[in-house]
């Protein structure tokens, strides 16, 4: 095994350590002078951008605009709705001096952007012909934290934030649930991400909000990633702020909104559920690079056959690399599996002249041996089979790692034997969710909507109303 | 005249005040409550998501990869290079506070990345193997501008940033005039602007730069706006962050370095170009929506017809929107004119009955009828003949405000007559570069490297070495 396979620790001996080994060995990320704030290299952004590129379409599809909001928010503005502000204020970097002189007002740097686009709203929305009024930006946030992690918890996070306006309630809620619909495909269909849909409870939900929807994905080590969220605002924000429009009655109304989003800890899910000892993995149609081609030797025949190959396997849209370094071919190898290309074709003289070349799938490390003319149909075929392979993998893995506790003592002995999310019957109140936490240390993840709960809270015993998992989490 | 294009001031009668009617009334921009800073609603990030998403394909071709800084630069990196920090320093934002606490040391938002790339550098770059590096980034900056004006001068500026290392210095001054070869081909092609090329005096170039060249495009008014500039640094910051290279012959060297940057700026440099005292007028190759299609009345066969028409120019890749609203034929009219759609096409009951639809185009407001089966050929030509006519309309009058003085006081006269530029044989002193900007105001732009002088410096009487141009500027 090559050194740089050798510098990534172990996953099942130390998680932690391992995680951030395969963020910085695959050169997705590095670390800055900047305390807190990491650099996305271009492989990391590549991920990024096609993530963008998915999502982005979606939501035009769907009807939603992009727009640019200021980045700093001035700390009156901030201050406008009070749940909002309280669960916001005390994480974020604020702006004193500009241009040599102290400011007369001091500004934060956006955490999220709420109170911009309500500020917005209030002047362009005047009747309900204005509405919905659906708006998406991509930009950066910052949010002051303590203990940061590449992706996962970072004082900078690339983003994009949904800002919409509605008639009616009722239109307000249908998109709250039609953007976390357009999450959660793109979390499973793109992302291979196995993950679960549910309602936050009241404890947990978005600072301002009515209902908070959530995506929460399962990692490798069985702890809980909040993986994207949307969130139903009602009138709150609306009458905070004075936004009123003219209904279809010729009266004055408060408009319904929402808001979404999803973050570059995506990446972090995607490294956390399907990458191993080896370095990254990354389901097929993520990867920026879909087929890293190593030519062995420096055999002239070997060497245009490979360019030929990657002619042809780009002209089918098949992204392609090809390692020309003068590394060896184990280094290269073993970097091309840190690298989590999710096929790697190898090519020496020897399989030259037998009209061969070896595929290797990254998921599995499987070799293939196939002919020239087998190629292009093989890469087609096997790079279906790994995103279908890497998301039927993750989702038995969480499916081992789901329990279901009917009383608090199994729930704690759950909590403290086994990894993963415990389900359990809930009367809704905070008092036994933060009791469970109290005992157990771990927090609610969402309700389930899927199930009805039937039975008692084991807490205190009242009617459950909800089935709600548990977990500890990033 | 509809209300919406009276609220437009008139061209002549106030510049300043009709750009900005322009940029409001056309839906591009508003004015928020976050002091010197802009929204930039859909319409307008609709033009800006088209020009990255052009430029990146060019950068991408040649071989430059994105990625993403931070955004925050702690005081003493912003100190590293002397002449870069004195630069700068002076107009940024501070963000003092982070998390309720004070911090250690103080953060810009980053007024530009030079420094931040040389950071992470100096830990990638080991050998001439990780040369060239060809890294851009898209993301926002902050400048403290005292005084703001939609696009052109703004507290945060959306733009691009390349920032380039190099084995030899002759490398990388081919990559600096490569890229703004680029920028001048976007911004004639695609932006209608014949920009004038050339490289910055002394005192004008950008603070660390060895040499920077520039795109000046010349507004309606005659003034200049700086629309693009690419640096070359030679390896100054290399030097001061100690970034250092194995060249082939095993010797530790300095590597050279480039940066070159647009931003939203170019949208503003459209407006004062092409538009008018109707509203915006947008080239074709930059709009959002090329064709606005306008019923009359609300005859069924009418909106059909529309529908099928909108159809057809979408599947051939021309965008379109349909003006469905209950307004009045003549405000969708005006409101198509305020918006700078390139072409409108109208039908009414009297038209379909006779087979014909009316095309209106932007540029000249020339009205055109058309029967039904030639609107497919006849939009395309006219959408080409926009976009010629309006890059020859803005040559033309670009090239009838050029100037040429021969002495200090023609070009005292010119500066205090004309509108535009004056070219000037300069020895290339900066005093006296100085002596014409305090008898005039006007400031360099650029010397152009098409033409050599011949002559003397009429400042000072002594060879002039370069013939250079002056203007008033934004």
């Amino acid at each position: 095994m090559a050194d740089i396979v050798k510098e990534i620790t172990k996953r099942d001996v130390d998680f932690a350590t391992w995680y951030t080994d395969v963020c910085k060995k695959s050169d997705l990320v590095d670390y800055s002078s900047v305390k807190g704030s990491m650099i996305i290299r271009p492989y990391g952004y590549a991920i990024w951008e096609k993530m963008q590129s998915i999502l982005d379409q979606e939501f035009k599809k769907t009807g939603h605009q992009n727009l640019q909001m200021p980045m700093f928010i001035p700390e009156s503005l901030l201050n406008v709705e009070k749940n909002h502000v309280a669960g916001f204020a005390p994480e974020v970097a604020w702006v004193t001096h500009g241009g040599g002189e102290l400011l007369e007002e001091r500004m934060c740097v956006r955490p999220t952007s709420e109170v911009l686009f309500c500020d917005h709203f209030k002047k362009i929305i005047k009747s309900y012909r204005d509405l919905p009024l659906l708006y998406n930006q991509w930009c950066t946030i910052v949010r002051w934290e303590k203990t940061t992690r590449p992706f996962l918890r970072s004082r900078e996070i690339l983003w994009q934030e949904g800002h919409t306006m509605h008639e009616t309630k009722e239109e307000a809620i249908a998109e709250t649930k039609r953007m976390l619909k357009i999450y959660e495909d793109f979390q499973r269909n793109y992302l291979a991400l196995p993950v679960i849909v549910g309602k936050k409870t009241e404890k947990e939900k978005f600072a301002g909000a009515e209902a908070t929807y959530t995506i929460e994905a399962m990692m490798y080590n069985g702890y809980a990633l909040q993986n994207g969220t949307s969130h139903y605002f009602g009138n709150g924000f609306a009458k905070a702020f004075g936004i009123e429009f003219l209904n279809r009655n010729q009266k004055l109304e408060y408009p319904y909104q929402t808001s979404w989003g999803v973050t570059t800890r995506m990446i972090g899910a995607l490294i956390m559920t399907h990458s191993d000892d080896h370095g990254l993995v990354l389901p097929p149609k993520i990867a920026p690079i879909l087929v890293n081609l190593i030519p062995i030797g420096k055999d002239e025949k070997v060497i245009e056959k490979i360019n030929e190959i990657a002619k042809l396997l780009e002209d089918k849209g098949i992204t392609t690399n090809i390692d020309n370094s003068e590394k060896s071919p184990g280094f290269k190898f073993a970097e091309s599996e840190v690298k989590g290309y999710p096929l790697r074709i190898e090519l020496g003289s020897r399989d030259y002249e037998n009209n061969t070349v070896t595929i290797v799938r990254r998921d599995t490390l499987e070799k293939i041996m196939v002919t020239f003319e087998d190629i292009m149909s093989k890469v087609s075929e096997l790079l279906d089979d790994i995103q279908a392979n890497l998301y039927n993998r993750a989702l038995e893995r969480r499916n081992s790692m789901l329990y279901e506790a009917v009383s608090l003592d199994e729930f704690k002995y759950l909590a403290k034997e086994k990894s993963g999310f415990i389900k359990i019957n809930w009367c809704g109140d905070t008092s036994c969710e933060e009791h469970i936490k109290e005992e157990t240390g771990l927090k609610s993840r969402c309700i389930t909507e899927e199930e009805t709960a039937t039975g008692k809270c084991p807490i205190c015993g009242k009617k459950a109303l909800y089935k709600t998992y548990f977990g500890r989490q990033y």
